[in-house]
């Protein structure tokens, strides 16, 4: 990745709080490399830099994005503020920050938006499902990117295959 | 299905585990009619009606659906079953059902999916929501669908100014 | 405002995220009028008026508000967002809002905002303690609102003590 | 143990979701060894491996099983699932999982099943139970296992006694 | 039933903490009572009928009970202190008592047993599913009432085909 | 204090933090009354009469009184404060008031307190337990009170038997 | 300590679920030793030896002790079925142990016990607190002990006067 | 810092509950100093030296303090108490103690004040927001404070846009 986009027009923007964010979201780039979707990152606060939040989302559909991937902690307002701003879906990772009290903060101000304003939210510190289903939104009109997730959601199965073979020839043996 | 879909391709499937979900998930039909958005809405519970919650996820793609809406109370498994079987987006809305403990159950067991198989989870009870992102995903390619939910916004921020107007007129005084 | 304000510059805004709010949040403006401290009411949402948000809080400053009051409930984002846009101290109410999960979301996403951006929360549906504070702050620098706070404190204690008579006169007898 | 079942028919079958499940699961393994149960174990994932789920919940009381025993983490849909395939005793394990809150998401998901389809949880991480439990089911007609844990409960007590002996004796001195 | 008890060998007993928690547990009697399983019921309170609970306990085995159904609400420690006075399975139905905070303390009070004495727990208020999970474990060696859970099961499917019918007729229309 | 203390020097003092909460404190009268332990109620505020507090709790021994029962809700300061003031020991009743959230607050602020000041906490609402513990304190050196308690713990179990007939003699038929 | 008792008629009895509770209810033993208290200390399982449990409480007060502090982590039947079985007051120490839910299961399962039984709840891992109020319930008879008391909370004092001359004097430079 | 309070009279007084919460609430002298608001530092227990804290709070005004700040851990009733006891704008900081059961009985007793006397509860740990606060409080009417928090809330924006550039630059290579 040249800078914070990938080379060609990025179909998903994730943005996050913080920079201490990163080691969360990161996970969400790397699933959307994987998958061969087309993406951005970088840094927006929507308590220390509000005016570049409403702008980022004032400007994500007309500068193509499809999906806003928006990752932060406590209080955490960046998902739907940035939901509030535009007409894209918005998927919201709730990160256990260091100043969250064990994450209930971080879910509860994402998921619990009114009525009108929705946040796709993922799991506690879920940037590779937020990856994921933003993946699976581009692949809804997007055969390619769906074979994709197909094959990857194959590879979990023999995943858990090999472990159940492991097993079996008793690599672990329990008795 | 005659009856409980739009005569036209639906779009979105709404499926729930039971019929006292109604009450909750029926405003995710009414605000994707509002929409414009093609959908269907049926009975599927992960529980009882466990094979039928196969059929209906397997083939919910090739029977042309791009987005799944389920709504469940308690231990609710059916969005994140319906997850494991298809590559579409699942939208989870938590239903505080009867048997929930303050719908805290109902958020859980929805929203915090493995890694893997994501949940686009919405508020409690928040199948307005569920409805709207689901039309969110049709609009990223379907511009029609973007327009209504951008002047659907507005109609929300028109409700809010016509309260402040309102209170200007003091038609609520509060001194 | 002209309804929505007192006839004098108005030191404290008091504003909500819904009309549905206002139940809860006029006791902040009855509390300010016993106290007299001028102040005005409106409605501002975070979300389905994101802009007249922004207004509002960078305003707030120059028109010579001192304090602004927030309430919000659930995924509770207005004190906040009000807080990232002025220095101006808010007060965030957490109102226990028909969408919140028994108020723990309405609390939790006012109360946990990120080191540099305070909000001064107070208790669950505490419009009238909100109403106190911002009078205890212009108080600070105001003798005169700050003995009127002083004869309602004062006040407070006399129908603790009133009470305690009517129990010692056997209004209520226990025995 | 020879590959994943013993050399005689299995009664409890044990499952999990994952194979970091296993550090947990393992001593329901040990204790139905302990208790000369004779039990198999395996890694089924109700969100990766959800054919194989079906597979194994639908044939596991004709290939003999009496109980099963299923251990899963976060929002844990493998114990719920299996018990809505089976007309067996399923046993629910919620595992502490580095994707659960704390454990609450893996006990209110096993936990809070809807009426029809019961799973008998146990405690949080409490696979030692689970264990326990399928051995006292079988010990209801089985009085060669019911005595197995009848000693095995005065081997608790007993080792109660010797603790409390040796704070009689001194050996750890308080004063 | 005359008296407490069925005419034949009860195989089932089902008790409680208080006759304020028949309102619950009556479910587990029905249910039993449908599935062909011979029962008793009664009262008996860990705090303050203590050794009645313990005669209880221990002559459950020797009186031909297989299972115990044990309700209790708020400080529920009539399931746990029933197992640690019996081998037979004890099933806990945590009770949302009046004098619970929301049904957490019987939830946990009953659920988080130490090692070596479990209680397969079900849902607040689930008394209903106690009495299927106790069929279940008489139905490990009794095929007549394996045989009627599995018609119980098919019954609560035909119950979801006739809403998913009802919803496909019409006779709800949501478009 | 005519009226409500009774006529002999009390040896329970019953206080509380609001009028409102004597529709849960007066359980603690009545029992003592019951068990005939001289008490003396009234209202004492920490917030909103401090100085009224602080003289309570430092005189209470010297006036006589043996143990203290405090209840409040909400941010519940006044036991833990009045166990600051005094050596008696100090009983907690966390109320379930209007402005609690569900008697959370009220438990933790009552309970937690730090090492060197305890109080002994009760369940919620739970002033009936707080009167008994008061008597138990008392019964410590006074074997006419204890007595009474052993008869009062003897009419709880006669209570339960009651019941117990009543189900057996089918005054309440299940079937 | 000669064994398990003071050499003296013990007043306290402190027990506790099992050995891993000692490094928490030591600080019980400790204080009492401090503020001259007769004790003694030993291990009770509520559910690994309930006769022993029984025993312990039925004779408690034949035996002189005058309370009983129990202390217990996760779902903790040891102080409720204790105060179920005697007269004496009980005090319950929650203990945050291994197989605990952060403790919350330990809090709930000794507080929210029943009308009728009172157990008086200290914080979790509150047992220096614990001995603290069994000294204050032996003191509301003794004023040696009373007084004992009195120095001991000086001397908490006298510990926060060092630290505030501490900061005075510079020894930590905050600037 | 000379001693505890700056060479200039203090218009804040940051107080703690124990020693041990400097490690949190140093950070907001910390903010003071940098914003250039005179303060003071010590530390006054509510339970353990309840006159000191009368004393404190019924002073502080005529000795020239704005705001007090107050940070207290698990039943935490400094700020509350001290709230009551002036009509001074008492900032509270819910600390993470050794004894607090995971914050949340430190947020709930300083959040949840009854009606009349509000404490402005801050984050948990959140000791610079609550120096902010004060300060803004002091800026509502000193211009020169007012000016060096708008610089400084720049500043918090500059690290974020700096952060923004790195990741711009490539200095974190995602793919």
């Amino acid at each position: 990745m040249a800078g914070e986009t990938t080379s060609q027009q990025p179909l998903v923007g994730i943005i996050m709080g913080s920079q201490s964010d990163l080691r969360v979201m990161d996970a969400a780039a790397e699933i959307l490399e994987l998958l061969g979707v087309h993406h951005e990152l970088t840094i927006v606060s929507a308590h220390r830099t509000p005016h570049r939040m409403f702008e980022y989302a004032e400007n994500a559909r007309k500068r193509g994005l499809k999906v806003i991937i928006a990752g932060a902690g406590g209080a955490a307002h960046l998902p739907g503020m940035v939901a509030s701003l535009t007409t894209l879906p918005v998927i919201g990772v709730p990160v256990k920050s260091s100043n969250s009290i064990d994450g209930w903060d971080s879910v509860l101000s994402i998921l619990q938006m009114p009525g009108g304003v929705p946040v796709a939210t993922v799991a506690l510190d879920g940037a590779l499902n937020a990856g994921i289903l933003a993946a699976q939104i581009i692949g809804t009109t997007n055969a390619a990117v769906a074979d994709r997730i197909e094959k990857y959601k194959s590879s979990l199965k023999d995943k858990v295959m090999r472990s159940v073979d492991e097993l079996k020839r008793g690599d672990r043996d329990l008795d």
